[in-house]
C-alpha cells in the first residue's frame, strides 16, 4: 500500500476497496490536468530559483511533465483510482519517469494549494471561453435588433397586449441583461485572479518560497492573502455559478418568449428546421426544442448553485474532505453555461419575424389606450381621469368587438367632448411608438441608437 | 437525413450538428435500456394479444430485442448521438434486424410514454436496491446501539454537555431519522408504481390497446388515470429526491458527529485506518473522509431537488423537451444516496467508543445539574424555584472549577438547606441515565427494549 | 435579570439588548399559543394522575391558562421579548397569576419537547384546513371536467398542436396533480402524528411521567421512540414543505396555462373580472393577476424547503439554538399553500371556457396527422413508414397553408394509394378524441367515466 | 369602486374580496414609503421643468408629499388594503388633500417603473448601511487579531490537528471572506444604481420626460438603456442576495468554529454571557446562541435566493404579477444579513482566547510533523521519502502515546539516522510557526504585517 498511497506511513491497513472508489477523486478532476501540469512548472522553476531544485533537476521535471502532458493529450495515459486524484497520478507518473528527483517537487507545497490553483486556473480559462460565447450572443441579438428596429409587435405586460413595441426595442431587453451577465463574470474573474500557491497545506511553508514569483508566472493578479483562507476558500466557484444562475434565468426567459412566440397561436418568428426536432408519433410537429431545454437547464444551474452554498455551510476552517464535492457542480455549471450561450449565439441570427402576424396581433387588445389617455391629458385632462374616460372606451369596445381606432369620432366622443379629429393619429401603431422617443423608449430612431452604442461597447472587448 | 430520424418526414434541413449534440440524451439515458427493452417487451406482447401483431412477428421483436440486450451488455452495443436517445437507438437496431416488423412496434405509443415507463420501472428497481442499503445501516446502527446500551456519554445541546445519555440511546436516535427515510422511501415506490404505457404522446391512442395487461406483465400496480397527466407528470422523481435530500441531511448530521468525536480534543471513538485516508504533507495525519464526504454530497441532493422543482415550474402541458433534464439529477441522487447509505452500513459496525474519555467527558460540565434540580423538586420545591438554585451552585462550581458532584454537603446547603446527604446519589452518571426509565428515556434497559424492537422491525423486510 | 430569565442562576451579565432582540422567538412563534396551552393542560392532567401535582393544583393551572387563552385571543396579553418565546410568555403570566403552583408546571418537561409538541400539533391543524381547501380545489376542476367533457381543443406538446384532446380531460391531468398532492399531505401528517412530550430537554426525565398518556389527550398516535431523536428532529417540517413546493409547482403550471390561455392570441378562456385587476397607466388592461401571483409563489416555496434542508444540514444532535429558524418558513409555506388552493378553489368553477376559440385553434396545426398515420398502419403499412408518409404531406400543407382535412383525396393520395374517401372520418376532430377510448385516454365517455370516479373518490374523505 | 382603484374603468364587477388580500401589496411594500415619496418628489419636479406641471402645481405636490411622509411617520397614515400597494395609497391620498393636481402626478410614469425605481433607491439605502456593519465586523476581527498574532493554536484540517498557527492568523481568515463579501456589495451597488424612472409601462412614454434629469437628483449613476428590460429587471434582487447567501455561508463557517471552540472538549475561547442564554431545565447550561442562530440563518438566505431565481425563471417580457413576490424575499434578506453583521460586530471584540488550552492543544496530534519532514529535506532527503519516514515515527507515537518532540534522540534515529540533535528546534511550537515566514504564512510577524494592511485598506472606506 505504502507504494500507492503518497500518505500511507501511519497507516496499518489499507483503504477498504469501495471506500477508495467512494473517496477517489479522479474520475473527474482529471479535467483539469493542463492546469495541474501549468501549475507545477510554475512552482519547480521557482523551486529552482529558491535554490531548492538545481538547474538540471528542473529540467528533468519540465521534460517529465512535458512528456505526461503529451501522454494524456493522447489518451495513453493511465489513470489509477488507488492514486486518488489528478496530482498524485501526475506526480507518481513522473517520478516514475524521472526517479528520485520527482520526489523534490512536492516540496513546499501541499495538495491543498496545489488543488485551488488548479480550479482557479481552469475556471480562469473557461470564464475566457464563456465570454467569447456571451459576446457571439449579444452581437447577435443587437443585429438582429438593428434589422427589425421598424418592426412593430404587441408588447406585453402579464401576458397582455399593453403597448405596441418594435421587435429590436424588444430584443435589446435582451441584450441589456445579457450585458449585465457579462459585466459579473468580469467581475468573478477579477476576483478570482489570485494565487493560493505557496498557502501549503493551511499555514504557509517553513521553505524559502518565492509566492509573487508562481503568482506572475501563472497570469494571476497576485498571491492570496492569507493561507488558511486560501484553501478553505470556494467563494469563485460559489459566486460564478451565481452568476450562472442568473444568465441561464435569462437565458430561460427568452426561451420562453420564443416557445410561445412560435406556437400557432402567436406564430410571432419561425426558427430554422436545424434548430427542431420532430416527434416520434405526430408526423406534423416541429418542436422549438433548443430553447425548451435550454429553459429546462436552468434547473440544474439553480442546482448547482444550491450544491455549493449547502456544501460549504457550517464548514469549520481549514481544508476538509467535503470541498472535493465542488468540482461537479462548477463543471457541469461551465458547460452548461458555454453550451447554451454557443446555442443562442448559432440560433438568434436564424429567427425570422414573422412581421404581419405580429403587426396583426399589434391592432387588437387596445394597444394604443394609454395614446388615448396621453392624447386627453394633453388636452388638459388629469391624468387619473383621462384613464377613467378610456378605460370606459375600452369597455364599449370589448362588448362591440372593436378597437379603439374603429370607432367613430362621434363613438369616442361619447366619453369625452374633448377627442378632436386629431385623435385618429395617436391611435396608429406607428404614431404610438414613434413618440416614445427618449432615451431607452421604443422609437425607431431610438432602438438605431441603442444598437449603435451596443456594437461599439461590444467592439471594445475584441481589442 | 430521414435514414436517421424517426420523424424527418416535414423536415427540410437537417438537424445542425451542434443541436444534434445539445439535444440529444443518449450519452446519459443508454442507463435504461433494460428497462426500455422490458417495456417494449410487454408492449409487444400486447399488441399481439391485441390482434395488432401476429405471432410470428412478436417472436421476432422479442428475439431482436434479447439480442440487442446481449450485444449491450457485451459493451458491442454502437449507441449513435443521431438517433438521439435509447429508445430509437434501439428501435432502428431492431428493424435493422429483423426489418419490417420492427417498424410495427412503436405502434400505439410514444417515446412521450415510454421514457415515462421507462424511468418509472428504473426507479422502482433503484429503489428497491437502496432500500437494502438502508435496512444494512439500520442494522448496523442498532446492533451497536445494543453492544453500546450502558457506554455513558455526554448528551449535548448547543454542543455544551447537557445530560449523561448513553451512547446506546444516541445511536437509536440515528435510527430513527433512518426509519423515518425507508418509510418515506416506500411511500415514494408505492405512489410511482402506476404505468403510463398507453398514454402515447398524450392523448391515448387509436389502437384497441390494453394498458391493464402491460401494466400488470410490468408489475406496476394499475395503469394511470390520465394520459395528459402521464406524459408530463415528474412528481415521483422530485419525492425521490425529497425524501433523498432529507435522508442525506441525516447521513450529515451523523456524519458531523463522527467528525466531531473523532477530533483529538473530542477523541469519543475510533474510526479504522481502512475508512480513513492521510495527507500528501502532513504526515501524521489520519482523516475521516467518509463521513466528511457523506457530508458534503448533502450539497449536490438539496442541488438535484432543486434542479427539479425548477425544471417543472411553469411548464405547461403534456410534455416538453425542458423534461429531457429530468434524468442527469435523479441518476446522481441514486447513486449518491445508494453509495451514502453503504458507506454508513459499512462503517458503523467498525466504530470503536473510547469508553473512558467518553465517561470523563460525563464528568465534566455540571451534566447531573438537572438530576440536582429534579432532586430538589420531589423534596418539595417548585421546579422553577429549583432551578434557580442549582444555577447559583453551577455558578459557583464554575468559580471553583469543581464540578456539583465534587463539592461538599455543606457547600451544597450554601444553595439550599433541604439538600440532604442522599443527594450524592442523584449525582452520578449511572443514577442519572438509570432514573431516565420511560418509553424513549435513556436508561440502558429502556436502551435494549428499543434495540429489540428495531431489530424486529427490520426482519419484517427481508422476508 | 433573574426575575426575568427563567434560567438566570447562573448567569453574571445580564443579556445584551441587541442579542435579546436578535435571538428572541415570541415575535412569530406567539402563533400557536393555542397548542402550547393545549399541550401545557394534557402535560398538568398527566402530572396530577402521576402524583406531582394534586388535584387542586391541576385546577389552578387549568384556570389560569383557559384565562390566558381568553386575554390572548382577546388582544390583551402582553407579549414580552424579554420573554423570549411563547412558552415562556405563557408560564411566566401563569405564575403571575396563580401564584407557586404555576411553577411546577415546568416538571418533567423542556422547551425542547414542548416547542416540538406545539408545532407538531400546530401543524396537524394546518394540514387539516389545507386538506379541506385541496379538496374543494379538486372538486372544482372535476365539476368543470365533467362540463367540459365533449369541448374540443388542441392538445399541446411543446406548446405546439399535437393532437385534439377535450378541455375536459385536460382538467382532469390538473385533478390528478392534485391527487397526488393530496395524498402526500395525508402521509405527511401521519408520520407526524408522534408525541415527542416526555422528552424533556433530550434525555428524557426522572419523574414518572406516562408519554401514553399525554400522548392520546392530545391526539398523538404515539410516543416517540427516542428522545435525543425527538427534540432534534424536524423531519415532519421538511416533508411538509417538500409536498407544499411540489403543489405549487403543480399550481404554477395550471397559472402558467390559464396566463397563456388568456392572452389576446390564445383566447381560451375568460376570466371574470373580479380575479382580475387593471393597470394604472393602460386603462384597457385586465390582468391574470391571481394566477400569475400563484406561479411566482412556487418561489419561496422553493425557498422554505432548501432554507430548512440547509438549516438542519450537519447540525450535531441533539436541540441547537439553529432549530428556532425552522418556524418562519413553516409559518409562511402553511399560509401560502393553504391560500394558494383557496384561490384555485374559488377560480376554477369560474372559468368560462371559449369554445369557438378552442375548436377553430384545433383545427390548425395538424391536430389529426397521428390519426392519419394510424390510419395507414390499419391498412397494412408499418407505422414509421405511415410517419414518414404523414409528415410529408404536412410538409405540403405548410407550403399550401391547409390543414390535412382541407386536401382533397386526390392531393392526399399522391403521398400514399393506399388512402381511400374514408379517410376524412378520421380527419374529423370528434372522430379523432372519440377514437382515444381506453382507460386514461381522451374520448369523452372516458373522461365522463373518470370525473364519476374522481367525484366518488373526493366524497370518501368528507366523512 | 372606481372611487377606490386606479384602474377601475375598463371593469363591470369589483375584485373579490379574497382576492383583493391576497394581491394586495400593500402590507409589506409600505416598507417603502420615504423611497417612493423621494422618487415622486423628482418626477414632480422633472414634470415642472418640463412644461407638464406649472410651479404652483409643483409646490402643492411637494408640500402634500412631505406631510404625507410626517403622518406615515407619526404611525397616522391609514393604509388600506383596497389601494393595492405604496404607490396608490400615497397617490390617493395626495389627490385628496391637494386635489386634481395630485392626479397629475402620474403622468408620464407607471407603476412598473416606479416601484422598479423605489426598490432600487431602497437597496441602495440599505447596502450603504449594511455596508458599516461589514467594516465594523472586519475592524473587529482585525483588531482581535493584532492582539492574538502570537498566540499559538492547533490549525485544523479535517478537523483533526494539521499544524500550529496563530489564532490572530486564524482570524485573518475570516477577515479575507468578509473583504470578498464587501467587495461584492459594492460591485452590486454599482450595477444597481440606474434610474428605470421614465420606462413607464414598459415602452417608454409619449411626454417630453428628461431621464437624466430625475436620475440625477435621485443619484443614480445614469438612466437604464431600455424600458422593457427596466420594468422586468429584478437581477439587482437577485445578485444582492447571492452575495448575502455567500456571506451568511461565511458567517456559518466563523459561527460552526465559535460553537465547536466553547465546547467544554476544545475550550479554546469564552464568550460573555450577554451572548449567551440559559436553559429552562438544565441550570448549568450557557449556550452559544448567537453563532448557533446566524448559522442556522444560512438556511433562510439560500431560501431567498432560490425563491428570486425560481420566480424569474421562465417568465416573458415585460411586468408580470409574478414580481410582486421580489419583495418579501430581499426585504429579509436584508435584514438578516445587517443583523448578523451587526451581531458578529459586536461579539467579536468579546471574545476572550484561552491561550492555555490552545496550546495545550497544539502540543497534541503531532502537530509539527510537517516540520520534521521539511528538516529531513533541508538534510537532503525527497519530501516523499522524508514523509514516508514521519509517518513511521508518528505511527509509533500513536501506539507510545507520546508526541514527537516527547520522543528521545535515539528513538527518532530508529527512523532515520540524519536526525540530529537539532531536530528538537523545529519540533516546537513556536520554531514552527516563526518559520513560516512568507507573504500570507502564520509567523507572527506576518500576521502583525497584515494586519496594518487590512486596518489600512479598512481607512479607506471611512472617508
Amino acid at each position: 500500500m505504502s507504494q500507492n498511497k503518497l500518505w500511507g506511513g501511519r497507516f496499518q491497513e489499507p483503504t477498504d476497496e469501495f471506500v477508495e472508489r467512494f473517496t477517489a477523486s479522479i474520475t473527474f478532476d482529471q479535467r483539469f490536468y493542463k492546469q495541474d501540469i501549468r501549475g507545477s512548472l510554475a512552482h519547480a522553476a521557482m523551486l529552482e530559483k529558491a535554490g531548492i531544485l538545481n538547474a538540471s533537476e528542473l529540467a528533468d521535471i519540465q521534460r517529465g511533465l512535458q512528456e505526461i502532458e503529451a501522454e494524456i493529450e493522447a489518451g495513453d495515459f493511465a489513470w489509477s483510482i488507488g492514486l486518488e486524484d489528478v496530482h498524485m497520478n501526475i506526480e507518481a507518473a513522473l517520478t516514475e519517469r524521472i526517479g528520485i528527483t520527482g520526489k523534490k517537487l512536492h516540496t513546499g507545497r501541499s495538495r491543498n494549494d496545489q488543488v485551488a490553483t488548479d480550479i482557479r486556473l481552469w475556471l480562469r480559462d473557461e470564464i475566457d471561453r464563456i465570454e467569447q460565447q456571451c459576446i457571439r450572443a449579444q452581437a447577435g441579438i443587437v443585429k438582429l435588433a438593428q434589422q427589425e428596429a421598424e418592426t412593430i409587435m404587441p408588447g406585453f405586460t402579464h401576458l397582455q397586449t399593453a403597448q405596441p413595441v418594435t421587435f429590436g426595442h424588444h430584443l435589446l431587453a435582451w441584450y441589456e441583461m445579457l450585458k449585465r451577465d457579462h459585466s459579473r463574470l468580469i467581475d468573478c474573474r477579477k476576483r478570482l485572479n489570485e494565487s493560493p500557491l505557496g498557502a501549503a497545506a493551511l499555514a504557509g511553508t517553513t521553505y524559502p518560497i518565492q509566492r509573487e514569483l508562481t503568482s506572475d508566472m501563472l497570469g494571476f493578479d497576485r498571491p492570496t492573502a492569507n493561507s488558511l483562507d486560501s484553501v478553505s476558500d470556494r467563494d469563485f466557484a460559489i459566486e460564478f455559478c451565481a452568476a450562472a444562475a442568473l444568465c441561464l434565468t435569462h437565458l430561460s426567459r427568452m426561451s420562453e418568449e420564443l416557445v410561445i412566440w412560435t406556437s400557432a397561436q402567436f406564430n410571432f418568428i419561425k426558427l430554422p428546421d436545424r434548430f427542431c426536432t420532430g416527434s416520434s408519433i405526430m408526423p406534423q410537429k416541429k418542436n422549438p426544442d433548443v430553447p425548451e431545454l435550454i429553459r429546462g437547464k436552468t434547473g440544474r444551474m439553480n442546482g448547482h448553485l444550491i450544491a455549493l452554498l449547502t456544501l460549504m455551510k457550517s464548514q469549520p476552517l481549514a481544508y476538509n474532505k467535503d470541498n472535493q464535492e465542488d468540482k461537479e457542480p462548477l463543471f457541469d455549471a461551465v458547460d452548461t453555461l458555454h453550451d447554451c450561450l454557443r446555442a443562442f449565439a448559432d440560433m438568434v441570427p436564424a429567427i425570422q419575424a414573422n412581421k404581419d402576424e405580429m403587426r396583426n396581433a399589434a391592432l387588437k387588445g387596445f394597444a394604443t389606450a394609454t395614446d388615448l389617455a396621453d392624447y386627453l391629458v394633453v388636452k388638459g385632462m388629469p391624468f387619473r381621469d383621462a384613464h377613467e374616460v378610456v378605460g370606459k372606451a375600452v369597455a364599449f369596445g370589448v362588448d362591440e368587438q372593436r378597437d379603439l381606432s374603429e370607432m367613430s369620432l362621434a363613438e369616442l366622443q361619447r366619453f369625452s367632448d374633448i377627442i378632436g379629429a386629431d385623435v385618429f393619429d395617436v391611435l396608429t401603431l406607428e404614431g404610438s411608438v414613434a413618440a416614445r422617443d427618449h432615451l431607452g423608449g421604443t422609437a425607431p430612431n431610438q432602438v438605431r441608437a441603442a444598437t449603435e452604442r451596443a456594437l461599439t461597447h461590444l467592439q471594445s472587448f475584441s481589442a
